[in-house]
Parts: structure tokens; sequence; C-alpha cells
């Protein structure tokens, strides 16, 4: 038989059957009432799952469109952005403002740390400062970022200063009322919570961000402008061709977000990041981050093993696809993801599967004992978490 | 029933049975040999196809991406470039100069029409001049503009500047071999010849493109950087998230357009071109450009008639798709693309149901008499034009 496979990467993540029907469907034009009915409806849900009244944007492009566009229409010439790096999205964060050569005042932090409310808002202070960028998880490290005491500090310390929040893996998996947490411009990607292939990005956009915009008209950007894209929204119509396809089936998956309802999918998550971090911990495998985030768990490889060695047989003995670390990572961390489209049984394979390339590569592991230790956990969630 | 649609929009074009099965398959990791193999396989083909030994770098995103690409990356401080501006295609060309504030030398054209070699050699003479900005086809008039004697008077003017086309909607359809003709830069998009949705669109670039890349290291430009796309190449990689899923069905359609064999792909337009023009001509409807493209024919709408109402009426009532004008030729002129995975049978649908709006529009119709023209030069088509 061909491997079955079992996709448990922190993007792409699986995407349901529902949607992949629509992904399959007939090519239609996309300068039609069809297309602004469904961008209509995709912004809604957005604003939906997002729980804002902020103006979304979707973009044709990977989650990079959202983040350049929330970067290079911002922070004009003589202002400046903290920016927190901790990992390799803050990396590429930092990357977007040299290209651009933007003003930046980076906060560097150790891979796995968070930052510090306190820290930010000490940064914040200073009046040339535009906007602070963080992530609501850094992929890279599994690590969440406290988005709501970070927005209070850094509102207390500067009240002009904008909170920009790449969630781009966080969307959808980890709770982030964007309106209520004061977050003005929110980064997303299809290929994550929000589960579909890659293809699409989001950028949210609040009132008091679009006034920083507006004096900005000559940004060199233009698939990226923010005023471009905003000129066709009253008509529900985008300045580019759309990848209208990817839009139908995005709007699939969101009625199937809203038909679980938003909260009970963050329950979820929560469950299932509870569960992994038994079973890790049950296998003796130590997290990376201080704060873990819950759309993944990133673990240390056990002393004298190589996490791209478990990977690479669990991937090609039983089909299921782990992440190794990134960059100088690579080898180091193994990431096992558990956002989007992902069950209970998802992550109990997940652990099995970890348990399989252990044994493997010469670890001494009694199978089923992470499993079991996630099972605990699962089988004791409320009724009301779909799983 | 529910309307059994034909899609004969200038993008997006029809999708292929076998290239939307693609598109529905499971979400896959694109960090893997998986996706290297089929980026490189990708870029080998779009060689094959546009018949050039230039590398070719695929974007996710709308085709504006690799216009946005092929401007940004080559005109740098104190350049400028010749820009052919005779449609809604060639003002884009200009917006993404006036918005990153580029050299400019516009040779604005009535709608309809296509430039001399000679007025762009012209123009071309001055040194400061870094490359020549023109269409394959300027889809909004369905002007075809020539390449190759273009490419030569150019070069005879200036030998350095090089020669950008957009191909977007002309690629595949239209015969330009890039190497021959000498074109340097040739932007693309998935969603018209190559037979996809929109979502990709590709960019090849000389060894004299990339020289002047080389010099424009600065470039204000991040997701569109090709010095960054450069870098990952070797590898077959991409900077950001590709869509991985879209790079696949890209794929699939590329084998389709390789086993027609890509000159007889071209006599396929060619043909459907012939008969679309005898199918309008016996209608009594006239040509809007002067030289007509091979990917979609545009004609005038009848005294008295409004496009918009003949097109609406094919659509609503026998689920043909057609094209409106753009911008002010709204009303005033039909387009009828066939383009990519398109047969002649398609093309008969389109023609037959031109008949039919014409004739709930009022107009003085015998039913069948479009059809049965192309009919006739469909019927004389060589056996070895696949329709």
């Amino acid at each position: 038989m061909a491997l079955k496979e079992i996709l448990l990467t922190p993007g792409p993540s699986q995407v349901p059957h529902r949607v992949r029907a629509k992904l399959a469907e007939p090519a239609w034009y996309h300068r039609s009432s069809r297309f602004r009915e469904i961008y209509k409806e995709v912004r809604a849900g957005l604003q939906q799952v997002f729980e804002t009244q902020s103006d979304v944007l979707v973009f044709t492009g990977s989650g990079t469109v959202a983040m350049e566009a929330g970067i290079v229409n911002i922070v004009g010439p003589g202002r400046k952005a903290v920016v927190v790096s901790a990992g390799k999205w803050g990396e590429r964060l930092v990357q977007i403002f040299e290209q651009f050569k933007l003003g930046i005042d980076v906060v560097k932090l150790e891979y796995g740390r968070s930052p510090s409310p306190e820290q930010l808002a000490e940064r914040a202070k200073d009046p040339a400062v535009q906007a602070v960028y963080v992530h609501l998880c850094e992929t890279s490290t599994g690590a969440k970022y406290d988005i709501e005491a970070i927005g209070k500090a850094v509102r207390a310390a500067n009240p002009e200063a904008l909170l920009a929040v790449d969630g781009i893996s966080g969307a959808i998996g980890m709770a982030c009322p964007l309106d209520a947490w004061g977050v003005d411009l929110f980064m997303a990607g299809s290929q994550k919570g929000l589960m579909m292939p890659p293809g699409l990005s989001m950028l949210t956009v609040s009132p008091k961000a679009w006034k920083v915009v507006e004096g900005n008209k000559g940004a060199p950007t233009y698939y990226s402008s923010l005023l471009r894209a905003r000129k066709d929204l009253p008509n529900n119509d985008t300045p580019f061709t759309p990848g209208n396809t990817l839009f139908d089936a995005q709007n699939e998956a969101l009625k199937m977000l809203l038909e679980e309802g938003i909260h009970n999918v963050h329950k979820r998550h929560a469950t299932l990041a509870q569960a992994a971090r038994a079973g890790v911990a049950a296998l003796g495998l130590e997290l990376f981050p201080d704060s873990p985030a819950e759309v993944l768990t990133v673990v240390k490889a056990p002393n004298g093993i190589e996490s791209s060695a478990i990977i690479k047989y669990a991937r090609d003995r039983f089909g299921v696809t782990l992440a190794d670390g990134q960059g100088d990572m690579k080898g180091k961390v193994l990431r096992l993801a558990h956002m989007g489209y992902c069950s209970g049984m998802d992550l109990l394979s997940g652990l099995a599967a970890i348990e399989f390339g252990l044994k493997n590569a010469g670890a001494k592991v009694t199978f089923g004992s992470g499993v079991a230790a996630a099972q605990e956990l699962l089988a004791k969630a409320p009724k009301d978490v779909w799983m």
C-alpha cells in the first residue's frame, strides 16, 4: 500500500475534504457577483474568527505578503518600530525592515524566550515609535507571546503606537480577540488554522492603523499597497486578479470553523496542546520554549539523537510528517504541530510516530507511553470539545 | 438542471480535470524533496514551453507580482524604461513605475493599436533606457504586439536595453520563443494558457537581465525580490512559503501541454483564432484591434447594443461566460477568449452564445451563421491540430 499520510507540520496543516472538493471545482470568472459575494463572506467570516470589527484584507500570496503590507505601509520616513526577534519569524520581520531601509529597534532574545511586556513598553516610550511588532506564536521555537499584556503595557507607555501581531501560525488555534486586546494589525495565512493550502494571506487594519496608512501615501509598494486594496473594498473587489478558487475554498473552511464555533476551536487546540505536552513529557522529552503555544509543541532532541533522524523515520516508515528545526535549529528540535484540521487521533498518531522514531534511533522508549499520557488528558476533555 | 457552464474569459480560463484532481489532493509539507522535485520540474517545463534557457522564477500571487518583480528589480535610480500603454494592462505597467517613482517614457497609443518597432527603437536610443516594456497581447483590447520585430529594432538602437514582455495572457497560446526573439524578461500567470486557476505567476530572467538585477541590490522590494528568489534556486526552493499544491497542479498542466507539444498548442490557438474571426465576421461584428492576438477575439458591440447585455444573456441563459470591456470600454466591446484548455466545440459554443445574445438584444441574426463560418475553418484544420 502507498503510505497513508498524516501531516503534522506547523503549516501547511491538513485540509478537510469539504474544502478540497471546492478546490477541485471548475474555474470561474473573478470579475463577477459570485466573487464579490464570496469575498464579502470571507471577510465577514474572518472578522468573526478574529473577533474584530477591523477591515480584513485578503492577498493572493504567502503570509509574507501580509507581513510586507503590515510593515511597509505603516512605518514611514523618520519613524521606527520595535520588533521582537527570537526565532526565524522575528528575523523575517527584521529582514523586511532592512530591505525597505525602515527605522527599527530590535529586541533580540534567545531562541525559545518570549518578550516581557515591560521590556517592550520601555522601548515603545520613544515617541518615534510608530508600532510594536510581535508574534502570537513564534513558529520556529513554539513560543507563545502574551499579546494581551503586551498590548496593555505598550499602550500605557505610548498611546500612539500601533500593536502589530504576526498571527500566521497562531491565528484560529490560539485565542487572540483582536478588538478586546487592542491589536491594530494582524497577519494571517491560509495554510495553518484556516485549514487551507498556502496561497492566501490576510491582514486586519484597525481604524487607528488606517490613519497611519493614510499618512504614508508614498510607501514603496504596489502589490502589497493597503490604500490600493482599500479602494476596491466597498465593491468587495481586489485590485489584482485574486486566486478566486482559493477564496471559494477558504469560505468553506470558514463555514466549518464557524459551525464548530471559534471558542470551541480554541478549546480543542488547548486540549490537544495539553495532551501533546503530557505525551512528550512521558517520553522524557524537554519542551524547547519557556511559554509553549497551543498550536505546536517543540521539544529538544534527546542527547545524542538528531531530531532529523526521528522525523525521517516517522515519515518514511509510517507516513507521519513532523517538522524539523529551521536554520541552526535543524536536527536539534522536533516540532509536532496540532493546528487547524487536527483531531485527537491525529495527535496520538504523531506521538506514536515519535515513539517509533526514538526507538529506531536507539533511545530507550516504552511503546505507547507517550500515547497513553495524552489519552488520559483527551479522555477528560469536556464533551463540548470536538475532536 | 443547474447551468452547465463554459468559461470563455481571457483569464481565468478552463482548468482540465487532471489538473483539478491534483488541486483536490491532501495538503503536504513544502520544505521537502517532494516540493523541490516539483519546483525543478515546473521550471524545466516552463523553460520548454517558453522556449528559453533563462531562469524561470515562480511566485505565489497574481500576475502583478511578476510584473512588479520584472520592473522594480530592473529600473534603478537615474535609469528609465520605455513603456507602451495602449490599454488597461499598459496602464497597469505605468502605475507600477509611478508607485515606485521609477523613470519612465510612456508610448501612449489609442486603445486597439499596436506599437511600431520603429517608434520604440527611436525612444530606446536614449542611453538612460534600461528596458523596453511591451505586451505579447494587450488583453483589454485583444491587440497583438510584434515581439520579434520590436526586439530586433530595439537591440539595433540600443544593444544595452532589455526587452521585457508581459506575456500574462499571450503566453502558451501565442508563439513567442524567448531566446530566439531575445526576450530578457517574460511575465506569465497560471490562469491563462497555463491551464490553472489564478495563484501563481512566473518571470523569466535572462543572463543579461540578471546583470542588471545584480546592480540594483537596494531595490525597494521584499516579496518580489529577484536576488532573494535566486538565492534559493540551486536548491529548487523558494524564499517564502510557496502555494505548493498549486505548483503540483501546474506541473500536471505543463505535462499536458508537453504531451500535446508546444508547437501544436500554438497551431491549435491559431486555428481557433482564425475560426473565431470567421465566426464574428459572419455575424457582421467588427474586430476591435488592428492586429488581433491568437488568444482572444475582441469585437465592437454593434450599433445601439451594449455588449454587457449580450454577455449577461449568454451567461444567465446558456451558462457561457464571455468578457466585457474593462474600464471605459465596458459595454462597448465583447471579448471572446480561446486560450488554454479550449476546444473547437468550446469556441462554437461561444459563437452560438453570441448569436443568442445578439438576437435577444434585438439584432438581426441568422442562428448558426457564425457557428457555420467557424466550422468551415475548423473542418479544414490539419490533422495534427488537436481540438
